[in-house]
């Protein structure tokens, strides 16, 4: 057990904010609002990176570089999109310092002014916009399917180690086509990627649908996004796919000469995920004891620990572990071998239950005289003995893996469906809320008043009409006005 | 041929510019001094980061992530770093913008003054060593090896696409260490590193050696670099690498308790790579028909273009690729097929020409008639018949594919040695500059006041002393005092 990490059920967000740096995934830095990401943390993340960089290239996307700057005036270009970003971002107005006459340290050079002031991308509709109108003369240089892994800010009053932070890494996808049934597949095709890897690689079911009209992107169409339940009943968004319209090609005046000649503007798509999954991973899967991670996404799939007491026990440990390593190797597994003799095997259990290796093989001398291996699973904290003479283990070990990978999906598929439920009408909605929480299936009046005046009532936001919703005639739970379908409600991170 | 690609003997300068901007690489932006890296280019710099990461790791390394703002007093706090940085950076004053009084568009927000200004970092030491004061307390946590891939901003006032822009991508390595013997061994793997990825990679030769106090990094003892001629004659830093010592351990207080249970300064190196390679990379290799790739880094290795008049020897010849492709793809070979037919085969065959496709195969009627199938190599211009019946096509591709990657280091490594000549006296050095350029060795007094008189006489500086450097006596070539090795002086990207 690690010492003292608080529990879920006793404070939740304790619990989040230590288990992230106890198990060296990040903390804070001592820039407001940025967060540095620990060796072992940023090793998920890449993990995460690199499954979806294939996914995005599957799906035909090259990946480009765009600035850090966005000159102020092109912020402006898109009007919603300037109402949404211009009061949370980090401003550059000069390019120089100079020594302090006083002697003491450096001063903003009054002089290095800049003629027109620079934003540290929000996000780089804008700045893409007006490359892309340079790129795109006719139909022929359609689709353009561009992603670009970037570090963005957006000021944040309040912020939450990968949940919500000043600068936070994600990538952006910015598509431009021809048409818009083209520019909504693609919307549609990237949403669907991002739940593919939410629930294949994450192990964290997602719900797909599109945002209501207050909770869309700054610039959107349309916004269909992919929403999870973490452990404490919160619902926290986890990737998002805009449907841009012509709003930003009609902003950057992005034209192209359609199949008939005739000059038209461009239909756009963009879509992000962010570290911000780092959090929704953790939230999901973890417990009081550490992370849990998915074996897809861990860094160190099966830690081999020797429990010895004497160099020649440990070497005779060593010799055994090392062959279980490579056969492994030649499996594709990770495993690494802790023969530190500095940590007692008790230590460096709880150390990777904290970490959250999926996989914890024990061997010592009794083991070795009796060729078997303890096994013993992170997820359900099951141990097994595994006898060499009778089973394969690495082949063992590969199946364990892939049903740990699925037991984490199924356990928190199966949470996530127990916090879903259906509220008829406003007692019932506001006593779910307070007793339950989770996603709330409740018939809205379509209308943004009583979507604002439910959040302020009960802080619970629409997370999305989902793709899947029935058509039914219904009541608003709120307005009692007539709806025609249920929407999902949350409190969420 | 590409239309109107100038000739690198004509305008050296030109034809580098247009040839980033044709082959589709890189442009610049609407932000003054940032580039926008374009899919072709970004892919390319993918390949680097991919090789050069895998060494990284290799060599007991960590990614991790620190913050893009750096507090304007963490600056100060070494002394020559300030010196260095203070007068090119981006600074944040202000984190929101509100809508203009007079209605058009908006204006930074006077209120939201930041307490402290913030600086876009030009590199990461700082804020690096001001978090690894908490992460080091005892040798027990030495060596710490972490490095981080991520974007800079120096306010550079001239700039030229990839080799000097005020945003430029890099990775920075930035290491702590025991003892002082650690940490200059580190800092010379990390050269040797830079080194191997420079000559495997690239193909491109590179001189390794000491930087002069006058061009070291900015709070480093030493400085150990790469240096690498361009076809001009002018010498390119590909790489630095630098021993810290104990300057930024003692200006951010990061001390370990030792093994005698003394505390001592941490021992530092830091180390980078940047998009600049990218332009060393064309400029070494590239020719007057376009870009030159060495196979190990070109992002399509294999061009298949069809010959064809009609849709049935279009079919007849996707057959035949589709099946060459296959078996290259097996090889771990990237391949290509371009059937578009909007495009006639000379087009296409100038289009990878420029974009330096290393191999291209034509496939006509005749060829399958014959069992034949055209090979062009980039790198050489040279066109050969390869019989199908005769040869096997994917095991030729792959030797050839060797063959040039080593044809093209050799060619560079022989003009890099043609390129190096020694000069004993002032007038030899001069006339060697003015009309050969490249790399002089000469004595130099080891003063930084001759130095600096050398550079404002010819443009030349010390591009680094050598690590093979004979000690032998001799004059400086300008001052005629007594020096007791030769130096290497270039004029310098």
């Amino acid at each position: 057990m690690s010492k003292g990490l608080p529990k879920r059920s006793e404070d939740y967000s304790l619990w989040y904010n230590e288990l992230v740096k106890r198990a060296d995934l990040a903390e804070n830095s001592a820039v407001r609002g940025c967060m540095v990401i620990k060796p072992y943390g940023f090793s998920i993340w890449e993990k995460m990176q690199a499954e979806l960089d294939r996914m995005f290239k599957k799906t035909g996307h090259s990946n480009a570089y765009f600035p850090l700057f966005i000159p102020k005036s092109y912020l402006s270009k898109e009007a919603s999109h300037v109402e949404g970003f211009a009061k949370e971002c980090a401003v550059v107005t000069h390019y120089r310092l100079k020594a302090d006459p006083s002697g003491k340290g450096v001063i903003v050079d009054p002089e290095a002014a800049l003629e027109e002031e620079l934003i540290v991308r929000p996000t780089s509709e804008t700045v893409i916009w007006s490359t892309y109108k340079n790129w795109i003369q006719s139909y022929r240089d359609l689709p353009l399917l561009i992603n670009q892994w970037a570090n963005v800010v957006r000021w944040e009053m309040r912020t939450r180690l990968f949940l919500r932070t000043s600068e936070f890494l994600w990538q952006e996808g910015h598509t431009a086509h021809e048409t818009k049934k083209e520019a909504i597949e693609e919307t549609v095709r990237m949403m669907n990627v991002y739940a593919e890897f939410a629930e294949n690689f994450m192990a964290m079911p997602v719900i797909r649908g599109v945002k209501s009209e207050s909770e869309k992107f700054a610039g959107a169409v349309d916004t269909y996004c992919i929403e999870a339940m973490m452990q404490d009943g919160k619902a926290l968004q986890a990737g998002t796919s805009h449907f841009l319209g012509q709003n930003f090609a009609k902003a950057f005046d992005v034209k192209f000469a359609g199949r008939d000649g005739e000059l038209e503007h461009v239909w756009g798509t963009s879509w992000g995920v962010s570290t911000r999954l780092m959090g929704a991973l953790i939230m999901a899967h973890s417990d009081d004891n550490g992370l849990v991670l998915p074996p897809k996404l861990a860094p160190i799939q099966v830690v081999i620990i020797p429990i010895f007491k004497s160099e020649e026990e440990l070497a005779a440990i060593r010799e055994k572990a090392h062959e279980i390593m490579d056969e492994l190797d030649a499996l594709g597994i990770t495993v690494k071998f802790d023969d530190r003799d500095t940590f007692k095997p008790g230590w460096k259990f709880a150390e990777y239950e904290l970490k959250g290796v999926p996989l914890r093989l024990g061997i010592g001398p009794r083991d070795l005289k009796n060729k078997t291996v303890e096994m013993a699973r992170r997820d359900n904290l099951t141990k097994s003995i595994v006898n060499l003479e009778q089973e394969d283990l690495p082949v063992k070990i590969k199946a364990t893996l892939e049903d740990i990978q699925k037991s984490i999906y199924e356990k928190a598929r199966v949470f996530t469906r127990e916090k879903t439920t259906t509220a008829d009408n406003w007692e019932e909605f506001v006593e779910l809320l307070e007793k339950k929480g989770g996603f709330i299936s409740a018939h809205w009046d379509g209308t943004a008043a009583t979507e604002s005046q439910i959040k302020e009532k009960t802080k619970a936001t629409i997370r999305c009409i989902p793709l899947d919703q029935v058509q039914e005639e219904g009541q608003c739970i709120l307005s009692g006005k007539p709806s025609r379908g249920r929407v999902l409600f949350a409190r969420a991170y």
